[in-house]
């Protein structure tokens, strides 16, 4: 199972892609989307997102993706901001039939540290043990491939759930 | 020049289609898109929205578009989802190639009413007056008609700088 993890923003919209093979996380690419002012307009900087983010879902065809429930700051022109840019982030993939699941940062955290209240820096160094040797775009791309395996893992328990209930039942 | 005025919202999101001539402004269409809970999640709904809006771009062919620059009101969450869904309504007509203006409720209010702190009832009783014998759809095709209003008003006042200071230059 290949899994898409974004981390939303209008500047920088980080993505990344895992393979799944039972318990064997592998890393398949991962990269930032870039929309700043000189693209024009906020309606074609969002134009912009969504083409590039497109071809990320055409190049590697993720089976499953995720985006953080953003954290929803004391600021609310940055919060509109971010709104309209993870509004992209969970139209794309949508657009192309696969489900979205949303997690809020501290499950992530906790999925990928342990704890829910882990600092960025470890949340960085974890998805780097995870993932060995894989050259990272930057932070965005990095909260991006921890969504990606935060969503692994909790497709993997439901999974396991289903399977346990199937075993019960027959 | 047929112009697009689009109020964005998640569950209703109001759309108006004028013609203008000159001075003189004709009613095309209005109408609202919705999606609610029934439709799925966050991202379903989003694609919904996407869909209908396109279609909305697709039948009637705009040449202009406008977009409320939406109110931030003290709620987080609110805010958050209303950007979701106001990305999706810059997005829409971008992705058909059409500039998007983007005006705050209260010069909308100032160039349909008169004034910038108009109550919403005034705004709707000038649309209607802008607008004789059209059926709209709801309060926020009606708010969707008033953005388009606004908007012709600006472009023509814009042409009409333009052929002035051209006049002055010539």
């Amino acid at each position: 199972m290949r899994v898409l993890g974004i981390d939303p923003g209008l500047r920088n919209l980080g993505w990344g892609v895992i393979d799944v093979i039972g318990a064997r996380i592998t890393h398949v690419a991962n990269g930032i989307c870039h929309s700043d002012g000189s693209e024009g307009n906020l309606a074609h900087r969002l134009c912009s997102l969504h083409s590039q983010l497109t071809e990320v879902v055409r190049s590697y065809a993720p089976d499953a993706a995720a985006v953080e429930h953003t954290f929803v700051n004391k600021d609310a022109v940055a919060t509109l901001k971010l709104g309209q840019a993870r509004g992209i982030a969970l139209l794309v993939p949508a657009q192309a039939g696969i489900d979205v699941g949303e997690y809020a940062p501290n499950a992530v955290k906790k999925t990928v540290v342990g704890v829910g209240h882990a600092a960025k820096v470890q949340v960085d160094h974890m998805v780097r043990l995870h993932l060995p040797g894989v050259v990272i775009a930057g932070a965005d791309a990095a909260d991006a491939l921890a969504i990606a395996i935060c969503h692994a893992h909790h497709l993997q328990s439901a999974g396991r759930l289903q399977a346990a209930l199937k075993r019960a039942a027959g």
